[in-house]
């Protein structure tokens, strides 16, 4: 990918980590990229490195129309209602994303004004228990999962008709924007992404919670005891109680029945060390699962330290042949897209 | 700790990561260190990098005999009650200390063959999801929480007696052994040690594994978007089944005790995300303890890079005054104790 290819402009709404990070990498890249945040202290911060930040959401939309810059909405999941109806009045032409973790609630409140066929949600799977500009850095979205929804075209697909070419013009776009930053597109519908995140990214964040508590609760003796695997089981306790809840709360059937899987192990776990006296069928069960994860997950450094990625890779041509059941395949073995 | 103040040779049984780790540590501070391996092809690999090490266990045990070594068992909980034997015939003057996980078993282990005298339980909080001769590294219990048990201590400090002079010899040489290697020496009975590591350890394999299940069960798509969280919350689930099982096995009622309470935290998060659409209960608690956790455990950079501990310490001159007493004391603190 090279600045030739990246001629849409970039336009980001608000700079926390994952907004902030996007700007890092984009200016680093040398693509144009400006942005907006609400408050003062983000936006002065990011301007004083240089970036060209404001909190005039006006005028930043007004900007991003006149160039139509793809804009991305990287502010809390509460506030993404009213920044789509400002980009309503404001931003009518310009194609739209988002880096707000859960997609179908998104999806809903763009369906609900009528601008879906303008919007490709996205979901870049990176991130840390830190927050807000002081924790951005360049290189974050560095051989991370970047996953771009295709709900649309699926819709269009399904119904025999045509995908909107503005559609296939911002999904170009955001596609190119996961691999300006070196990640690896993955298309998902939205609801298959919620779905899959409430079990690799909300789980484990309750998990972390739970054995928090519980650490917490075995007294000072049991903390100071504690070693590396009670500390990477709860790095992510670490993480914004607010933040993991805007995920949980607009995802609940998906993380209720990921829930109740865990419990029904647990469970079973417990009987089986009561009444057998060891809890063999969850541990065989976990270290097999595990080695399936990591014989396909995410990328692996090969010699002379070049990345080798594990996902199998699909070339895709937007609106071209049966594109679309081309991401629907990718979707189906959790590949990543190569588009030409 | 200087050589000089470490006299007594340390002769290890069993050279997995945790034994192997140990030897090489005690031979990079130049401590008299030898030991001994099942297997051959552990104790070839270990003597081909010059480390004195056999798989005789009759001579090595009559060696150990000859210089009153501290003998440090490091083999599988299954094999500890032979080994015990064979140590009474041949080893019968030497103090006893084992590097096993949970501590009640193997302290019944001793007291059936009447060994208590001798014998002072340790457990250096280390480790990996790795094992065997080839994850051996030096440093591995550089800061680690290096348990001392003092059941011994404790028991004729309660019914008004002497402690053994031999126990006490054995106290010194174990946590001197622990200071050796760089580790923090934290004394505990080996019942709040078994409860203890239920939480901070035994859960948090048991956790993980299920989590493992749940991303597993969600295919291909779900384990390719698995990122940081996921990766370090399942990191443990690649340990060998057969070890974690060794561990919950021989300590069952406290990891029922951890398990009832983490179905309750997260049967209790299911109702509330059901009920009210949010798990902010769990989510605010763990974010709480996590702090907890954070503020009092283990040690911390500082500049300059000195390591800063942030356990309270307590001087202990063992056979002096309520020397005793200050063990419970510390106990009770989670706190490290320095001889003296």
């Amino acid at each position: 990918m090279t600045i030739d290819s990246f001629a849409t402009p970039t336009c980001i709404l608000g700079l926390g980590l994952i907004g902030g990070s996007l700007m890092r990498d984009l200016a680093a890249a040398g693509a144009p990229v400006y942005g907006w945040n609400r408050s003062a202290a983000t936006a002065n911060a990011a301007a004083a490195e240089g970036f060209d930040a404001s909190t005039d959401l006006a005028a930043v939309l007004r900007r991003a129309q006149e160039d139509r810059a793809l804009l991305v909405i990287g502010v809390p999941m509460f506030a993404v209602g009213g920044l789509l109806d400002q980009i309503a009045e404001l931003a009518p032409d310009c194609g739209i994303t988002d880096v707000v973790s859960v997609k179908r609630a998104i999806l809903d409140e763009v369906e609900a004004r009528g601008m879906g066929d303008r919007y490709v949600g996205a979901h870049p799977m990176a991130g840390s228990e830190e927050s807000g500009w002081e924790a951005t850095r360049t290189g974050l979205y560095d051989g991370a999962a970047w996953v771009v929804c295709f709900d649309r075209a699926a819709e269009a697909r399904r119904d025999g008709a045509e995908v909107p070419r503005q559609w296939t013009k911002t999904f170009r776009d955001v596609a190119a924007l996961g691999a300006l930053v070196g990640s690896e597109v993955i298309p998902a519908t939205a609801d298959d992404h919620d779905r899959a995140v409430a079990r690799i990214s909300h789980m484990p964040h309750l998990l972390s919670y739970a054995l928090a508590v519980v650490g917490d609760d075995g007294g000072p003796l049991t903390l100071s005891l504690a070693a590396g695997s009670f500390r990477d089981g709860t790095r992510v306790a670490g993480a914004e109680p607010d933040m993991v809840m805007s995920w949980c709360e607009n995802n609940v059937a998906p993380v209720v029945d990921a829930l109740d899987e865990v419990i029904e192990l647990l469970t079973a776990a417990r009987a089986e060390l009561r009444e057998r006296g060891t809890a063999a069928t969850l541990a065989d069960a976990g270290f097999r699962a595990h080695g399936r994860y990591r014989a396909r997950a995410g990328s692996r450094k090969v010699d002379g330290g070049a990345k080798l990625s594990l996902r199998p890779v699909i070339r895709v041509s937007p609106g071209t042949g049966d594109w679309v059941g081309d991401l629907v395949q990718a979707e189906g073995l959790g590949g990543r897209i190569d588009i030409f």
